[in-house]
């Protein structure tokens, strides 16, 4: 490895780190952190502190650091060939071989793969595949994409837009204009308190039809959504919400894109979030998880019903005007072959669904009592906790207070990282997979201990 | 290495192919080929067919394939730590290792480096950013982005348009409204055959000052070129055409970014196109040359100018909503600092300078003769073979008669890779820097078989 004494000074001078306050991490007023390694649950700084990180890096180390069958799997890809094209029907192994896998572990009626870096890269992919779709059938009208507020998609200009959060949008001058949103499916935040769980998903269906209604069936082509919303709060759909969602997809044929960068290869439990909550997607967004993060490698599942409009598309256009040169890169494949390699051997699908009922259960137990939470939820290995001001009345913090963002570090100081997520006082925790009971007890107690500091 | 007979089925089955006529190899029409190793400027596939590659992978292999430094680069920066990510000021010792060799190699006035994943999303990092820019300078109608017809800036929607290529935008709704095109500074294709290139150069000066007009200067944020036109061509400038445009761009208070996908690192024999052409760009998209493609890495160098007003705009509105899950990923970092160490070591910039000089000397040697070559062009490790049907009065092919791909399969079967290039019957050549003097004269000398089989 390289070993400097100057990389802080490096790092401010030339260093354009994401999500990150640009003035103050130049002028060294935001904390510089070197990462220099990982195992298990736990990752490792440069000063030598040790870091329980509950939240996988960005909820993408799915299966733990350190994992050395993946590393070698990378180092003799490296070896034997770090890089060719998968343009015009060349590939390699690696390369053909995980599609294989994909498609065997996908939800039924999915055809092929097509793989980029990143999942902002595949939601454009989707996108693109979308319109093209709808210009093959000859319907050029039928564009618009429906997303939801709080939905999480991308950090590109569509793909932003896709994004229902402000934080993406401000300054930004997004969403553009072929993207709408509606409501997001978030019971604990429901405008009318007094609605219960099903009088608020007839509320998110009826928002969905007069959005329909008013912009016309005939222009939109798509509705992307997570299975579970992710970084808009980490929030499962209340029960119901996807059936009845696609019920009024079906009947104005728009179609539907399962964005499972978050759920997809066994967060929920399930190997997708879409057998989980019984979606039906026509396209399915994947990265995360598909290489534990050990290479960057996202991918694009198409089903079957577009994929034989994708073949007539060529039949009458010649090849399709879409690629990244990167697109299959070998090191990512062969990342993504021994990473869903090691899920199997480890049967970790089950023991997230496992560990991450046991972390929520302790998660509830540790914190639901206390007079600031508002609500613990979670699914699989994902948890929230929302801190409120009042529970009579569910009264938020003012966000000036910073309530989420305090609690977050009063748990750094504790050597844990939970995430505070954007727009509300939301703590979230996505921990790999194979986090032990003892783990799962310290996050708990931690945060408890955390949110007693910051609320008393 | 993973070893499989049904890989064909796989593939045809599961894959789904960039840049591919999707309907003919799914049916088995078109060609499959597995590559399984690359040394110097050959790859070698499944069969056991040995290429000469002389376009370098998608002109990204500069180094040439199998260099050993930079997979054991990969494989100690896999086994120490394969991921963290980049956000809130956190890194890697190879990640702020590279930023500060980027920004040494940069031309002057750069700042800072954003690190992304492919060119496409480091161009979509480049709009975003002018935009910002833009809102914090209390501009919000100067968004606009001029490119080029014929320009290659991704694949994506927004960067789809800035290419300005048919073959990206047909049935794919590009380009969006919020890019707009301008002249091709692609002499041998003038309109007015009877325009010297000084003639041309201000014929193009005028087409944009026409277009800024129009529009409004006041609506248009930026101008995006690649130093010589790439996939668009591969053409270099008319003389004087960078110093004219961005004559223009300053009176209009226009920036600049420079698209050095394909230039970046050495291709034109200097560090930079802009270097080599005279260009003072406000952001600079960097890919293919930074790892040599033997991991996915990406960048946007941002100019002092424009990092002064994003510190600005955190300081008014808190952290930047700009951020990639693999941002920064500790394995492209890796790759990206070996890789720069042995373009160093190895002198590979002169070389690219010394060895494209010979290779285009031997191709111009090679074809200039030949009835139907209108043109051979290059500079530095960049070559390019037009053809036409008639010299007399520059008349072209019908695009159906498909003479360049024709004549890149007769090449092909000489155990040479060149490349189709789209829009055009335009043969390109982008070898590895390593190119040897024999390796050159064997691409000339089978270009010319190639040619004169297909056009006598």
């Amino acid at each position: 490895m390289l070993k400097n004494d100057q990389l802080e000074q490096w790092d401010r001078e030339n260093f354009f780190h994401p999500s990150t306050h640009l003035a103050q991490f130049a002028r060294g007023e935001a904390p510089h952190r070197v990462i220099t390694s990982g195992k298990g649950c736990h990752i490792t700084d440069r000063e030598g502190n040790r870091l329980l990180d509950a939240f996988a890096g960005l909820y993408c180390v799915n299966v733990g650091y350190g994992r050395q069958e993946i590393a070698e799997a990378i180092a003799d890809q490296a070896r034997e060939l770090a890089y060719y094209h998968a343009y015009v029907g060349h590939g390699t192994e690696a390369a053909i071989t995980l599609s294989k896998m994909i498609l065997d572990r996908a939800p039924e009626n999915m055809s092929k793969v097509y793989f980029g870096l990143s999942g902002s890269d595949a939601n454009e992919t989707n996108v693109k595949l979308i319109w093209y779709y709808n210009n093959i059938l000859g319907r050029p009208e039928k564009k618009k994409i429906i997303s939801r507020w709080r939905g999480y998609h991308g950090s590109g200009l569509v793909t932003g837009s896709l994004t229902g959060l402000e934080l993406f949008h401000k300054k930004f001058d997004l969403p553009l204009a072929q993207v709408i949103h509606t409501e997001a499916p978030y019971y604990f935040r429901r405008d009318d308190i007094e609605q219960s769980e099903e009088q608020f998903v007839a509320h998110c269906v009826a928002e969905l039809e007069a959005l329909i209604e008013r912009e016309g069936a005939d222009t939109i082509a798509a509705f992307i959504g997570e299975p579970a919303l992710g970084t808009g709060g980490l929030v499962p759909p209340p029960a119901g919400y996807w059936e009845a969602i696609q019920k009024v997809l079906e009947k104005h044929d728009i179609l539907l894109v399962a964005d499972e960068v978050v759920t997809g290869f066994g967060r929920l439990g399930t190997m997708f979030g879409s057998e989980h909550y019984g979606l039906r997607p026509d396209l399915i967004t994947i990265a995360k998880g598909l290489t534990s993060a050990y290479a960057p490698l996202s991918g694009s599942i198409v089903s079957d019903k577009m994929w034989k409009v994708l073949e007539q598309g060529t039949d009458e256009n010649g090849p399709i005007g879409h690629g990244w040169t990167y697109s299959a890169h070998p090191i990512g494949a062969a990342a993504g072959v021994a990473n869903l390699k090691l899920i199997d051997d480890l049967d970790l699908v089950t023991k997230a669904g496992e560990n991450g009922a046991y972390f929520n259960k302790v998660m509830r137990e540790a914190l639901s009592a206390h007079a600031n939470v508002g609500e613990v939820r979670g699914e699989g290995m994902l948890c929230a906790v929302e801190f409120i001001k009042e529970k009579q009345g569910r009264i938020f913090f003012d966000a000036s207070e910073k309530i989420g963002a305090q609690v977050a570090s009063a748990l750094l100081e504790r050597g844990v990282i939970g995430r505070a997520m954007p727009q509300g006082d939301i703590l979230g925790f996505a921990p790999p997979f194979c986090l032990t009971r003892a783990e799962a007890d310290e996050v708990a107690g931690k945060t408890a201990e955390a949110a007693a500091q910051v609320l008393g």
